[in-house]
């Protein structure tokens, strides 16, 4: 039997309080300690969780001598800075997404973690989901063909975040799940936006992404949408897929309907043949995303594997989301991404 | 009473026999003759209408003495020169949209028109459905406050044109009713955009809008989706309004959930205060949008008046339609429109 | 070849110019006179049908030595007398629903068809739906298992009959689908309303069907709902399936969740087993019912064939209809069916 | 400020630790001791709470010197004979719905209740729930007329209980919803229902209840269904309101579509003339109705004041359980209710 993992928090703001109540219920881990700059949100916790420790310094959390690995739950310009401080420490790290602001930042920490041989793991939490999960195994089957277009929105009246745009704040989500369907880079980024709430800070925002191969990716992501929601066409040649997040009943469908191309010279000219066919929507099962990252965050330690969600996946969402950055700035600018 | 107006209607493919079956619906118009290259076509509608002539030759219905103004139902390359031909015999024309395949053909159309007097149309039919023109309405009440977004998306699994790709098929709907609303030309045009089914047409694609002043507009138009979905959601500081064209019970709803900026020094930092309140969604009738183009071209005739859907919007939507050629060609790069 | 059908039409209401139109588009049937009392509603028709006659006289058409079979439109309370008219005079009857508007009527009807060897017909419409056809099949396949309830709602703001309640109105659709799928007599009927626009007409009402072995069926009709909905769930001891037929990308849906039970004498005592699993949306064709139902009426007179939607299921569903209004009179008292 | 009301939970099953939880959080109550025949149930719950005392005595807890009131979550059986010993104790009781099994159980409890002063509660938590208050405000301020229908549908594949059937199982819920809509009691009773899953436990079955003046309402309530379904339409001779619990963005909407009925004589032949109109759909608050409800049994207590779910509501709704329980055992006759 593994010897439990003792995981420091750090940040008590929405997401410190998920991570220490999903670290605490996995066998083989424990929070001995966590932190945050403001007392009364400890103090809530703390109602629950009678034997947890508590200071205001983010240091003394990383540094303590009963913690083996920390998880960062702090605002996105902090998440550099606390990781290189915990990598030089010793420990392991769990970074809420996006891994960091800039590229070279995210280099550094990657390249941090592999020479020190720890685990550096990056909170893409839908990675985890069941239902990502499971359209990634029908990706991979090959039933849906080549895969022609992914057309993602992820649209609400939003809580703003007061240090990145939308596109930082919605699209980590995303590109993390694209990332792992898709499993290449881009070639290239276009994003356009627009600002309205806040100075400088795009509250619209649509990325393109040109995988090659004839596949592009779409994202549409809105802080300002009247209604809610959560999903992504998947098109392919053979078969299509809508994966709705927030349909609990039905939340993936794979469509029998293709378009089938003749090969011939005659392409150009001869009728599409359309395949129109049944629909089937497979049982996802419930368990909870965090949970599952939780468990593997910790069992990567124990066995010293690498996470689904490592600082490399953490590092190509960022390299993404820099060029996205470049070019909403730049009007709409493609901006080619180097491998 | 005015005398009736004598149409001619050539090409008797999908939108043709709506146009017969329209105009002939309509008091204070006839449809004398009709013309097809494909006889066949003809047939089947001269069962149900037994007074209705035939030719094959277009030029015939144009230059008929009993003909008074020409619906152009004929593939888009055909449109100019047929249109040009119908103005200079003196006879009104109403083409099918888009006006033309080049601006400039199209401002020679409008020009035309204009000297000889003649009302020149393009059947922007959704300007005429009724849920179109109670936005419109809702719009202008300036209810929904300042305008911030407009997202449209209009795929389906499609039947592929020949000759044009998707946005030049699909677009024209979305661009002349956002075209409607704003009422404004946008200042610059990205295209994005695959091919897959059919060599250099794009089948999946995306259009970006900058109308200034923080106004953008998006468009997804795409003939590979699984599922058919026609809706634009359109963003106020006020208020927001999504209007589905397939929701045949809820085809408006406007939401009482704007966004609040204060416009003092602070608002970088500030708070968003959001507001969250009710929906509403008013009754839309149901009377058919062919009908009333149909009605709207002949009393425009009669009275020598301009229909909404005239040459000039059919102009300033041939303007985005050829910019965003160039841009999806040009991979995405901006195209600015000028005045 | 056969020689054509020519068939009469009584009733130009609502239901006749359809049955004029789909009998005049099926290979094998010519529509050569129809009649109604209203001389507006043909010169409606006869703008479309320049060779249709017509009269004002039902008898006249029934008598007419061109007419071979005829089609009854008129209100149910002529059903009956207009049938039994037809049928001694030699010609094949389809009527509009319910058959009759008593059981011993239409068991006359069904005796005189016999006796005379004609071709009775009752527009069950929906008998003829390829949505219904495919449910068919997939309950005679036994993946549901045995049948345990059949919940049917068909409820919408109405249309009013003037002379029948909700239940004689909407209930036939679903009492004929049921009998179609189920194939045997319910044991007993109960029915419960109440009347609020007009004097002793029931606008909203409920039926209880018990048909034995565990099944039972429910059905409610409704003309003061504020939305439509028409759709019907079947459960299964294997699979249960939903029938919406205003879902139009989605018409069925079998879901591969039953209840298991343990035979054993703990079985009350037992957990039951849950069994939860995916779902499955067969493509359903679009074929217009009413086109099929006009076509199998041709061929079943040509063949000498029995239709699905025979006289006898006619009086199937008129027995139910009876014993329903007997017990509606009777504040929901139940009712015997005899076999 | 008031004496904080110390309350006992009996019972850790489903509902037991969100009481546990519920009354924790509200201030002005606290929970010194809870039980259940199983300790592993309390452990877990220990676990969060490290204060709180545990015994496997239903009885210990109920005349603890340190509890004033204590919340019965225990199976329906056991809910009589509990709750009579702690109102004997002087104790004020909160019973899980139902309030018991017979309706002579349940007089004697609200007589003794009455007797001693104390407070008698039972958790009929929708009348708690903000979308309910809402609905019952919209029927209260006359803007639906006079109420003509009212259609329940509360489906799922279910928990199965092991001693009551469906109708005991999920029908309290919207009969206290109902019977706080309405605010009188029905004439009579009429249910049905089969069995499958287990002997003499019917796993789907529905209620008529007959309210008189027109009213009718119809309840259908079902273990096995494919689909988890809770909506309410509410017909009035105004408007109409359809309440459905699992539409989170729109969980209630108002259709101004009624139906006007001329009062004349002619009112049988006349046409009805209906007004098709406008939809509404209110904000709902998102505030936990079990809180709610905890709040209120605490303030009830401390003030002296009668719950809006008091135990003439638990009273009148076993009622309509017994009658219904009767009838469904007279394979749906009609039972008379008195007052």
């Amino acid at each position: 039997m593994s010897k439990p993992v003792r995981i420091g928090v750090v940040g008590l703001g929405y997401w410190g309080p998920n991570l220490v109540r999903n670290f605490r219920s996995i066998e083989g881990a424990t929070v001995p300690i966590c932190c945050d700059l403001d007392l009364s949100r400890f103090q809530r916790l703390n109602a629950q969780y009678s034997d947890l420790d508590f200071t205001t310094s983010a240091k003394e959390v990383i540094e303590h001598r009963d913690v083996d690995a920390v998880a960062l739950a702090t605002p996105v310009n902090t998440h550099y800075e606390l990781a290189r401080i915990a990598l030089n420490a010793g420990k392991s790290v769990l970074v809420e997404k996006p891994l960091s602001l800039r590229v070279e930042e995210s280099e550094e920490l990657v390249e941090l973690a592999d020479l020190k041989g720890l685990t550096l793991a990056v909170d893409h939490v839908f990675v985890y989901s069941p239902a990502v999960r499971q359209v990634k195994q029908i990706v991979d089957s090959g039933r849906l063909g080549k895969l022609f277009f992914i057309d993602s929105v992820r649209i609400n009246l939003g809580l703003f975040q007061h240090d990145v745009n939308v596109i930082w704040d919605l699209a980590p989500h995303d590109l993390s799940i694209v990332d792992y369907l898709v499993g290449r880079m881009p070639r290239s980024v276009s994003a356009f936006g627009s600002v309205h709430a806040k100075k400088d800070i795009e509250d619209v925002a649509y990325l393109n992404l040109d995988f090659g191969e004839g596949l592009i990716a779409n994202f549409h992501v809105n802080w300002l949408s009247p209604v809610k929601v959560r999903s992504m066409i998947i098109g392919g040649s053979e078969q299509s897929l809508i994966y709705n997040d927030l349909d609990s009943s039905e939340r993936i469908k794979v469509y029998d309907r293709g378009i089938s191309t003749d090969s011939d010279e005659e392409k150009h000219k001869s009728l599409i043949s359309y395949r129109t066919g049944d629909m089937y929507s497979p049982n996802v099962s419930h368990d909870e995303p965090l949970r599952l990252m939780a468990a593997d965050f910790v069992r990567c330690i124990q066995q010293q594997k690498r996470p689904v969600a490592d600082g490399r996946a953490g590092l190509r969402v960022v390299k993404i989301l820099e060029a996205a950055q470049r070019s909403i700035k730049a009007q709409g600018g493609r901006v080619i991404l180097q491998d």
